[in-house]
């Protein structure tokens, strides 16, 4: 499989939109759409009793209050995954960790778009002293009682963070 | 959070992009790219010594060969998720299932598409007789042995196969 050619077909604020065109080793070829996606990383940050989660409004899928791991896109030039994972948990709700570990790397819908995930296990935690939460984001800091996972994870309806608590439970079993 | 306008800036043949504007609760107002989606489902099928997975090129992500549940997107009209099912795994893998379950339903990436995705245990499998795969989707079926998911999990890429293979392997230990 080889891209033998790619055109922009529209440009936006997030995502972008390509037609790309691939050969086959059989000599046939092909025309896929692409959106095009910087990549994210979400973090699965716990202590003793409580995994660390939000609760934001996410327009785009009609839902004014999604569970999720504390999460960004990789929308700083440069920046490692791991970076990103450590800048957006100070952001997002005011902790650093000691210890990181990646989980898990994976494309969230790979038939038509580029987004790649890092989730990453963040422990060791501690709080910032002087965290201010950015108002624009209107998200909510959720301390779930870790004890009770198998709750968290029936709420939740987003793939990065399912995947992160079903890691997590499997690794506390 | 409310929907207060709404203007299509793309459109293609698996994914449109809207820009959608909503107003919150404070008065204030934001704008959102949205990029449009049927939907899709996906399949847990097993037996007593397989789970049934697939290859396929997946050519938006650069991967020539990624292990995935099966699956498809819900393009015919009227057909409800499990419908979709039933015909996706007759279609990829030639099977038919005696009994049918919902695991998890959640967005793939809910911050800018709305693709939603019902993913289906389907077990007392059966083989379809006259099966003949769709030479254009360039499926491969991979009968993964069950008492290694560990491996199959550790080697997929994708978010809605593995939320469902992490679950089966919850839900046999």
């Amino acid at each position: 499989m080889k891209r033998i050619g790619s055109r922009t077909v529209y440009e936006g604020p997030i995502a972008s939109v390509r037609i790309d065109e691939f050969s086959y080793d059989d000599g046939t070829t092909a025309e896929r759409q692409v959106v095009s996606h910087p990549g994210a990383v979400a973090i699965v940050a716990y202590d003793e009793l409580h995994l660390h989660l939000v609760r934001q409004p996410r327009e785009a899928v009609g839902e004014p209050d999604l569970l999720e791991l504390p999460a960004g896109k990789l929308d700083v030039e440069g920046e490692s995954p791991l970076e990103c994972a450590q800048r957006e948990l100070g952001e997002e709700i005011g902790m650093r960790a000691a210890e990181w570990r990646e989980l898990k790397s994976f494309y969230t819908s790979p038939g038509f778009a580029e987004e790649r995930v890092t989730v990453f296990e963040a422990t060791g935690l501690e709080r910032i002293a002087d965290h201010r939460p950015d108002a624009e984001e209107r998200i909510e800091i959720v301390a779930w009682p870790i004890d009770d996972l198998d709750a968290a994870i029936d709420a939740c309806e987003d793939s990065k963070s399912l995947i992160g608590m079903l890691i997590l439970r499997a690794a506390r079993r």
